[in-house]
């Protein structure tokens, strides 16, 4: 057991997995949740997800020595004001949200001095959200980067760093920007442009809507998996990491238009090279033991 | 049985799958193969892929009842033109070429009349290529579109729709300039736009490339999966699939400069609305059979 009592704040995708990944691993004597909605409340009491689902975020936090903030990153700061004056002595605040300065710094100025506040970002989820779409095995060799705020005692560090190992996850520190950049790189631009992409096939009037789901086997099907995704939750990552995306956006548009050029004036030779340069990136990945070689058969269509 | 004698030019994926699924349905009397290397022969021989391989496509092609083009796009034209001379009276010649137009154009003009051209495109793959790559499930419930060329009778595309059929394929028909702006929204701007996105990942100096293959958990890493295509076949489809591709890309271009602009002002309301409807198209392709809501399970982190 690593912590007492652990209090999810949000019962969305990543908190109901904490929950089952936390059983799992019997990484909490007792664990906590609320969400801002009854509805979603009552869902969690249905399955039985938490020890105990309380009305309101003030409550959750009582007693508790670790609180997950597990909200959309624009809701950080005003959860982080509602619990603040509730939190004990010494206990932990983290969060999961994707975007870490902006994160901290709405929270932080919230907090208490007897509190340690210890951001951090698990680096795993899905298209799907709220309490029902959580399983345990979420965060089992991924990432989580902990970006620990200045003055915060090496223990509390290494005792949330154990929960996160417990749940399965992989642990590394940065500092907040660099998080911002990467993730921009890795997340939220690879985010926006499948969204773009799918928004570019539904405008197209001479191509119907249904052709283009009929015919989206291979390129196109991935991309509106990734363009799935709460829109809340994917709003909030760009309002709060504007600096990072619209860098790396500008980038990217850049390079595509060298490679519209090339296209335009059937420079096969730059395609190619291009091309042949980003297999090998693929390849450190698949070493890097973030995904298999194997043929996407998991994901079959239905029979 | 359908066909008497199957004969592939080329073994790659496709090729090497169709032999599989040909096998696996009992679809013809006899496969015979050939590819432009020895090394690829070879291993064809070796794992026993077809009934025969011969050394030339010329020798391939005698006496078959269908042959299929299974070479990169921009090859097309030159092995009709070798094969041509060889090819029997009735025979059926199709191809699997991911683009329609262009390769009607260089290859209709050197078959003689007395074989029936149905060009052809299935709308399945992997990242994987060659000899070894293919397997007898690639086509289960996936499209495969066929584009009759004028004067082709009904009874011959009916044979080919069958075999098709028993390789698991659905089985479509549209003209070729619909067929080619349909992949072009689909497949070829996704790969372009993975590729280019994958690039200026590489390109960024302030992030190491070893932290984005760590950190590229969900978005990048679907892109670099696409990105890992065989470089031959796409520069081909971009040089032979030049003006819908432009087209889409000029579009895709415009909203994302839209979607910057709401992020560099601010603009959430924009942004979420975006997202949202975004999310109705998924749904669509769920329903459609062409991919499972379940999270990608299948292709795990190797342990
Ligand atoms: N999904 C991913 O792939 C992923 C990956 C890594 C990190 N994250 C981060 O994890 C956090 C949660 O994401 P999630 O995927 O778990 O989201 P989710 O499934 O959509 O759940 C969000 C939860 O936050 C609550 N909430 C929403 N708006 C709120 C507000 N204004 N005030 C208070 N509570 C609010 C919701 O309550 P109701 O249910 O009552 O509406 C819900 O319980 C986000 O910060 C996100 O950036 C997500
Ligand atoms: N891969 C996909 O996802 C996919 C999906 C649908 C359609 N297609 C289409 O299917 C066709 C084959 O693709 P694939 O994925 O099977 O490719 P692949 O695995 O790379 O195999 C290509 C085959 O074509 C041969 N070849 C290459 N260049 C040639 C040339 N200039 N002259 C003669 N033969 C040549 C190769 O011979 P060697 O092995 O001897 O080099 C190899 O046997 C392409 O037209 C592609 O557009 C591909």
């Amino acid at each position: 057991m690593i912590y007492q009592r652990v209090a999810l704040i949000g019962l969305g995708l990543i908190a109901s997995s904490m929950a089952h990944a936390i059983r799992r691993g019997g990484l909490a004597g007792e664990i906590i949740g609320t969400a801002r909605s009854s509805e979603t409340r009552e869902i969690a009491r249905e399955i039985n997800l938490c020890d105990r689902i309380t009305e309101t975020a003030t409550e959750a936090v009582q007693g508790a020595d670790l609180v997950v903030l597990c909200v959309p990153v624009g809701a950080m700061g005003a959860v982080a004001q509602e619990i603040a004056p509730h939190l004990s002595e010494g206990c932990t605040v983290t969060d999961v949200g994707s975007v870490k300065k902006a994160v901290i710094e709405a929270v932080a100025p919230h907090l208490p001095e007897k509190v340690h506040f210890i951001p951090g970002h698990p680096l795993a989820g899905t298209e799907h959200s709220g309490p029902r779409s959580g399983f345990a095995e979420l965060f089992d060799n991924r990432w989580n980067i902990l970006v620990p705020t200045v003055g915060t005692p090496p223990e509390a560090t290494d005792r949330l760093r154990k929960l996160w190992e417990g749940m399965g996850a992989n642990v590394d520190q940065m500092d907040a920007e660099h998080h911002d950049l990467v993730l921009a790189v890795t997340s939220h631009c690879p985010h926006l442009i499948a969204y773009t992409m799918v928004g570019v096939a539904d405008d197209l009037r001479r191509v119907t809507d249904s052709e283009v789901i009929k015919y989206s086997a291979a390129g196109f099907r991935d991309f509106t998996r990734i363009a799935a995704s709460d829109p809340t939750m994917w709003r909030d990552v760009f309002l709060n990491n504007k600096e990072a995306t619209l860098e790396i956006l500008g980038r990217f548009t850049e390079e595509l238009f060298a490679l519209q050029r090339a296209i335009r004036t059937g420079d096969g030779q730059q395609l190619f090279d291009y091309f042949t340069h980003t297999r090998a990136i693929r390849r450190g990945i698949i070493e890097a033991g973030q995904d298999t070689a194997a043929p996407d058969f998991g994901r079959g269509p239905k029979r």
